[in-house]
């Protein structure tokens, strides 16, 4: 079945080369890296059968478009703040056929209350990829939806944990990517909303490095108790990448 | 010079074959394993000549006698509320000669506002290997040292954080080794006293496990930003030390 999908002039087709998923981005715009992969691959460890699922800050659609692929999750909605990025990934919905299992709602985080199928305490799991900076810190890009991915302009990451609790079911997961230079404000904030964090694990960029990015878990109303898993490094010495990350992208 | 030092029946002298140093250890007691000597390793880095440091809950005063040895600090005050503990680290100081630069305070953590030696906002660094559990947690141990030892039975790791931020100058080091699962405790704790985390190690049993220990050090009054340094293992895949453990201990 061939679907009639237009493409705005800097919009591209991307094949995720995994179950025959595509992903529509926008040359011009935040385009997904590795962080997107390596959280839809966290995440998708505690996602069950028909699972209730969130994702706010959606982007382009991708870590749920690959959660739909990994995981039999019953349906996951992507928040998505930017209309043109939201219009976006409800094309690559339609280019996957993904209508009932994904759905865009293009609404601001902190604006989530008049959403009837957000219902809160019913969510098992949100994931985030949220934007990792403070404003008035770091380079603020030109493009406008690049900055909006990346820094916390219309809202932060205390507005993120707020709209996670009130959605989540207790006991449910709060799953996230991050950067670690943020670690400290990320997990207080957690705690501060009884979001527990049960697990982490930090992302090196190689043996020799700091690390960089940080996968964090977190339980609704959980007890104290977190493990540090172990480390996930990216590249080998000679740059290429390590059997763990070429086994996430299903190439090993 | 041969010095009368008397041991009780239980002591013994252990050689840390480290320039010539010594500790006397209490057989039935708490004996010093790995973390203080990962914590001594780390914190000597932070040490400048001439530096005061403390060392909050001395025990044997391993860690202390170590950096008098790794380090040109000019004193170091160990702080230990067990009086037959702290006498016992008052004969290591003599046994190694270090009675200018290494001096046992025998007192709670809670109650050190009326030692004169120890005047607020003046010391560089603070270093503690604090019991690790939590009163109601764990198996208490018969040993009344070891439980004082093991657990926050009479100062909690929030005791040890306001003293230290107490004693240090602004921009001081209040480093420590703690328990992984309680992580996220320490770090709500140590920010709550404006003692910022600003380098977090892990360390790794193998490459195969998570992390069971971390190291911590944190500035008094300083800006946020993390850095995650690079993983420590402590053993290789057939049991043996890692080069970095060997290392430490000075075989490599």
């Amino acid at each position: 079945m061939k679907k009639n999908i237009s493409l705005l002039p800097d919009e591209v087709i991307d094949d995720l080369k995994f179950k025959n998923l595509k992903i529509i981005q926008n040359n011009n715009g935040f385009k997904f890296g590795i962080d997107s992969v390596l959280l839809s691959n966290f995440a998708a460890k505690s996602i069950k059968k028909d699972a209730l699922v969130c994702d706010f800050g959606t982007g382009s659609g991708i870590c749920s478009i690959l959660l739909c692929g990994k995981t039999q999750l019953k349906k996951i909605y992507g928040i998505e703040i930017q209309k043109n990025v939201a219009k976006m990934a409800q094309k690559s919905i339609a280019l996957n056929s993904l209508e009932d299992r994904f759905e865009v709602i293009c609404e601001n985080i902190t604006n989530l209350k008049n959403i009837k199928a957000l219902k809160p305490n019913s969510f098992d799991v949100i994931i985030s990829n949220p934007p990792y900076k403070e404003l008035g810190t770091g380079i603020i890009n030109e493009n406008n939806n690049k900055q909006i991915s990346r820094h916390e302009i219309h809202a932060d990451f205390n507005d993120f944990a707020i709209a996670s609790k009130r959605l989540l079911k207790t006991n449910g997961y709060f799953i996230i990517i991050h950067r670690t230079e943020r670690l400290i404000d990320i997990i207080s904030i957690l705690r501060s909303h009884k979001l527990e964090p049960k697990e982490i694990k930090f992302i090196y960029p190689n043996t020799g490095k700091d690390a960089n990015l940080v996968l964090i878990k977190a339980r609704k109303g959980s007890s104290k108790g977190l493990k540090i898993l172990k480390p996930l490094y990216v590249y080998n010495e000679d740059g290429s990448y390590t059997d763990e990350i070429l086994k996430i992208y299903g190439k090993k």
